[in-house]
């Protein structure tokens, strides 16, 4: 039987048919975001960071100065939340009531521990591919200055849940016949064409970017 | 003096060039989103939600069923922090280390309480107006069962800090003849063509969605 990720604190209780629990979904929806948003709790006072990540199996990895405030408490292994969010459409119904977002998210729980020194620019290596592949293979790696000064955390999913909606706006019966425009505006997001920078003299665009 | 929203959650204590405490700029990048990532704690366990929101003067305005946990837990004026995030490029450095994104994200702190049942209405517009200015104007009103099903919070903005990085990689200087590609890739977002569900029947594209 395939895993599943349901758990107290991650069932979808409000129109539960909107949540799921498998691997496949949870893991497509976190592997097409870029950045997610990392939330944890000191003293009950809740912090929400966005930041870059990486999965591999069941572990989301983090990074970021060693100094960094929010790795500093991560690491002290307290419960934290990582959510990646999607928008793919307004929804603009007949009803105000009836507007809504078409998004895929998803919400994951666990608890983070710091990553190996031996480990670390090998995950750090996952995080850079979750950005743009393939661009590790073409700049310098990190020196041990570099490496010391990163810290890398994994997360191992303990519990999490993905919510999805599609399709039209859901309108009232009795709303469909008032002559108002209702459907679904989709909210693209692409790169650009690449901008070098000053210092690039006839070095080609790499495949990466090209591959973006 | 313009106000400041710098207080001890929201110091920026890495790059502190990167912090902003001012009104206009936390504003702009409030005004500027579609979805906010609100961060609650129940009994040490943080949750980071995607929710639609709307800002008016320093509130933020957030809502749903009255029956969501997330609206049921932070009614209860409990410590909350919204954060507001737009990836506007990858920063490609010639080293792996220098590899960044330019964003913008304003971080919020405060503590929700319940808009009365006669602002309801009035805030809703606000949270519309949010995510398509106009729209609200165009379509059925809320009755008084539509009301009833919906909790409105609004959150009094406490501390609050803007973190913002622009231009483009910072190298090295010795790496940059290594010959590597290094530069900006823009990530853009927009919407695309609105889709009238089946039910439209002539109906023009309305003005709001034409605005987009």
């Amino acid at each position: 039987m395939e895993k599943s990720y349901l758990g107290d604190k991650s069932k979808v209780k409000r129109i539960p048919n909107r949540g799921h629990y498998d691997e496949k979904t949870l893991f497509e929806i976190i592997d097409n975001g870029l950045i997610c948003h990392v939330g944890f709790c000191i003293d009950g006072q809740p912090f929400v960071i966005p930041t870059l990540y990486g999965r591999e199996g069941n572990k989301i990895y983090l990074h970021g100065a060693s100094t960094s405030r929010m790795l500093k408490s991560l690491e002290k292994n307290i419960p934290v939340c990582i959510t990646v969010t999607h928008v793919d459409a307004l929804v603009l119904a007949r009803s105000a009531f009836h507007h809504s977002m078409n998004y895929r998210s998803a919400v994951v729980f666990g608890k983070a521990t710091k990553v190996s020194d031996e480990d670390k620019e090998r995950v750090l290596k996952v995080i850079s591919d979750q950005v743009i592949t393939g661009r590790w293979e073409e700049v310098r790696k990190p020196n041990a200055k570099e490496l010391k000064a990163t810290t890398v955390l994994e997360l191992i999913i303990d519990e999490a849940s993905s919510k999805i909606r599609t399709g039209p706006p859901g309108d009232e019966k009795e709303d469909l016949e008032l002559g108002i425009w209702a459907g679904l505006v989709p909210l693209n997001t692409g790169f650009g064409a690449p901008q070098a920078d000053e210092f690039v003299k006839g070095e080609e665009t790499p495949d990466s970017v090209i591959k973006l």
